[in-house]
């Protein structure tokens, strides 16, 4: 998640500091693993890669690396065979006459081979240069041992001498990184499919949400690095399918239910260093998603304790929600309070949006009966109403489909969600994603891995197993084909180097969004 | 010093450890000073600036930094009102929306404007860009409290948001430096000149050496910072017209004793740090320097124990030194061990050559005497040879001048180190000052402080107050008309933007062999 701008620095947070000790009580010890560099590469031009670019393997032995010093503008580029996230280490040495200079060291760390070959100075988007994963670093004496204080997320690290003096070379050796997760890969049960490219694809999304489990659910241990609750809700869902790691999503729960605004409503995302603070961004989905969180994981664990302590969150969450549905059981939403659905901003999300609430209220009203909760037939009248008008107002019975605002436009998303939120029974929901694949198929203006997750489970929801599995290889199958070792932030596979930020240095290939095919597999093949 | 380039990584060192840990005995212990900004400045292209600017004030209230919060491409220049050698920090903390984004900082530590307004990335020097005092700094949380680890030599520091995020802003606070030096600005004698322009020349010259003097006698705090044998015959010498640091003195003196090559021969310069190691470039007329030191300490001091500890060291140089001179008393050097004179290679060296050895053998033949060494008999031979050889053979009668070289050069080397040797006597010395100046100047070629000052001492000693003084002022008061807060590496009146090495981003701006008029002063007026 990132690519939404919000600025709203005066509204004031509530800090529930009984909900962020149990948050705190549940922060995970992180486990480590070291890891060597398996090969030296060089970054060649092929078109075949991804942005352009693929890594080949050179002629140089990865363990004999102090057999190849370096000076002004000499470079190596190790691999380190798989993604990577944790810490950077390397010991440098000198080699020739003594060091009359200090070394000037460059160090980019990068998830993907255009990375390296990308040139930062040439970056120019709107998001912040800062997350490039790049180092200048000068060392007066050496020989040292070089820590890195910052945590990356790469597989691939050029050491890049920006200088020596002529009368000396640097030499390298023993690079590692310490690799770092709330889970070790172990921790998730063997799985084995009978189709090679959904293994692939199991494989890389177990990974992909491995990396992301850190002291948080982060979306992207590149970048944003935080938790979002968009992500979280579909990393919970693939965790119970794999690692189970309830404690990470119960502590993430507390987080968002201790943190929210004087009126109640839950921030879209929170940061957690170097102090707890619940971010200005406000999406009307997102804040919904708690709820779903919440049911979902009342479902896996049923652990009542929890429910108790946030079940009035979820139920403000409803309540501030419900604010914005007209009699007619109609979602009114304005500018101030947007709903996501997705990044693209090229669709009408007025139906998207009903059908969130709707899938979320009927969520809340089975929280609701498990507390005993007497309010609970106001929301089953709430729901009614929005069901009822989604039904006959927002269903096109000519076209079989939803319409969505003033211009009655046809869209993926609407479809996607109103199968998802089983607003219509299984035989229209079946009829509705035939006619969505015959109509609107190939997609064409999506380019997150989140929405893809929507669409495939809508088609899994909805009976289309066979559509949906080909959508799944289609889209991640596409990924794996270009070189994925894990999922990525955004893709379009109609334009496969396709960056919302204009450069692969800024984009995240390990984005939480993205991990979800374990969890659809489990849970429909 | 710098400029010279010599590989010689083959050369075997003796570590004397006796005499090393005497050097070690002697290490002083730093003076520290915490120092402020005054002022926040704008760098602005004007031709009266050395290269091109200077820093001008600018409206905004350097007391009130946190008033001044900065974004992308945003920055801040600070002046810390004068030349300052240290270790720089400041308070960060970001405004705004919460921080999610690193801060990406820029930090460029500038002794001039120009090297401020300088693009690092467009100097394509041989010098190592290792030098440019900039660090790129990435901080992943706010507030923090930034120590950079490395010492700088600096009057300005500019601030350069590289980015935040469009969401929050920087804010810089409590900037300081701690700076060091072995001695502290009182512990000079306060010294009144009548003359406004030499009190200057004066002043600036003992804070020249102030920043240069720290746990060695350094070149260039800026660069190369390191002990260079012909940088600290001329800062002990105005060492002891000022601070009279003794210590440091010794502990220079040991840890080049302590140091030479197997068959004798003492390098032109030594490393401290991560340890002890000798340079493996070798100037004759910088080993000669080692016996000027000692005599020079021993004059000043008259310390027994050091001049027993070192005298055979001092005595090595010279017979190694006389390995060179034919039988007729002739300096027949080759070009693996040049002799600097002076950094321009677009003159005849071989009569300065002969004069510095000259020189050197004189004080070598005092100390000789001083330990009642039977071989001085020797020496007195060596010396008279090399005296006639001088005075018959390299002075040219009909000239009344000294020719160099096969092709009888006469360049204004050869005339101040036959003065300064004193070959002829003081009326012929007169004479030869005389036509030099009249022949030879205003001086052209010349780029160091070094060379200026023997040409300055060399009028000096040869009667010539006026026209030294008159020396000192077009040089030395140029550079101060200029703006200089310490006296420069390299300095050409008729060419004051001439940098060896293409930019001032490279130059040292606080060189230890431009501190000498402190010493001329005292000594001549």
């Amino acid at each position: 998640m990132a690519f939404t701008f919000q600025i709203n620095d005066d509204v004031v947070f509530n800090h529930d500091e009984r909900l962020l000790a149990k948050a705190e009580a549940n922060r995970p010890v992180l486990k480590q693993r070291v890891i060597q560099p398996t090969r030296l590469v060089d970054i060649v031009a092929d078109e075949a890669g991804l942005n352009g670019y693929v890594a080949v393997d050179n002629e140089q032995d990865v363990a004999r690396l102090t057999d190849y010093p370096q000076g002004r503008d000499g470079s190596l580029v190790l691999d380190f065979g798989d993604h990577q996230v944790g810490h950077f280490s390397i010991d440098i040495d000198s080699v020739g006459s003594p060091m009359d200079a200090p070394l000037y060291l460059r160090l980019k760390f990068a998830e993907i081979p255009a990375e390296i070959a990308a040139d930062s100075a040439e970056y120019d988007g709107w998001l912040s240069k800062a997350w490039i994963q790049e180092e200048y670093i000068h060392l007066d004496t050496l020989p040292t041992h070089l820590e890195l204080p910052r945590r990356y997320s790469f597989r691939y690290v050029e050491l890049k001498v920006l200088d020596t003096s002529p009368k000396w070379q640097t030499v390298f050796s023993k690079p590692q990184v310490v690799a770092e997760s709330a889970v070790e890969a172990t921790d998730a049960p063997t799985v084995q499919l009978a189709d090679p490219q959904l293994q692939k694809i199991y494989d890389i999304s177990v990974k992909t949400l491995q990396d992301c489990m850190q002291t948080v659910f982060e979306d992207g241990p590149k970048r944003d690095r935080r938790l979002w609750i968009g992500d979280l809700r579909l990393q919970a869902l693939a965790n119970y399918a794999t690692f189970d790691q309830r404690e990470l999503v119960k502590r993430c729960l507390y987080l968002f239910g201790g943190m929210t605004t004087t009126d109640g409503k839950i921030p879209a995302n929170v940061f957690t260093a170097p102090q707890l603070t619940p971010d200005d961004t406000f999406l009307f989905d997102y804040s919904l998603f708690f709820v779903s969180i919440l049911a979902d994981y009342q479902a896996q664990t049923n652990d009542r304790a929890v429910l108790d302590d946030l079940y009035g969150i979820a139920k403000k969450q409803i309540q501030v929600a419900a604010q914005k549905v007209d009699p007619q059981g109609a979602l009114r939403l304005d500018d101030a309070w947007p709903v996501f659905v997705d990044w693209s901003n090229d669709f009408n999300k007025e139906t998207a949006g009903q059908a969130i609430f709707i899938y979320t209220l009927k969520q809340f009203i089975t929280l609701a009966h498990l507390v005993n909760d007497e309010a609970v037939v106001e929301y089953e009248t709430l729901l009614a109403q929005m069901t009822r008008y989604a039904r006959e107002t927002l269903f096109d019975d000519q076209q079989q489909l939803f319409v969505s605002g003033e211009d009655r436009e046809i869209n993926v998303a609407s479809q996607v969600w109103m199968v998802l939120a089983h607003v219509l029974d299984d035989n229209q929901n079946a009829l509705m994603m035939q006619k969505m694949v015959a109509q609107l198929f190939p997609i064409t203006g999506i380019a997150t891995p989140y929405m893809y997750h929507h669409v495939v489970e809508a088609l899994f929801e909805a009976g289309q197993t066979k559509a949906a599995v080909q959508l799944m290889k289609d889209y991640w199958g596409k990924m794996v084909d270009l070189g994925a070792d894990t999922f990525w932030e955004a893709f379009k596979p109609e334009d496969p180097d396709f960056s919302p930020y204009g450069s692969p240095i800024i984009s995240s290939y390990c984005h939480a969004w993205s991990c979800t095919p374990a969890y659809l597999i489990q849970k429909y093949l």
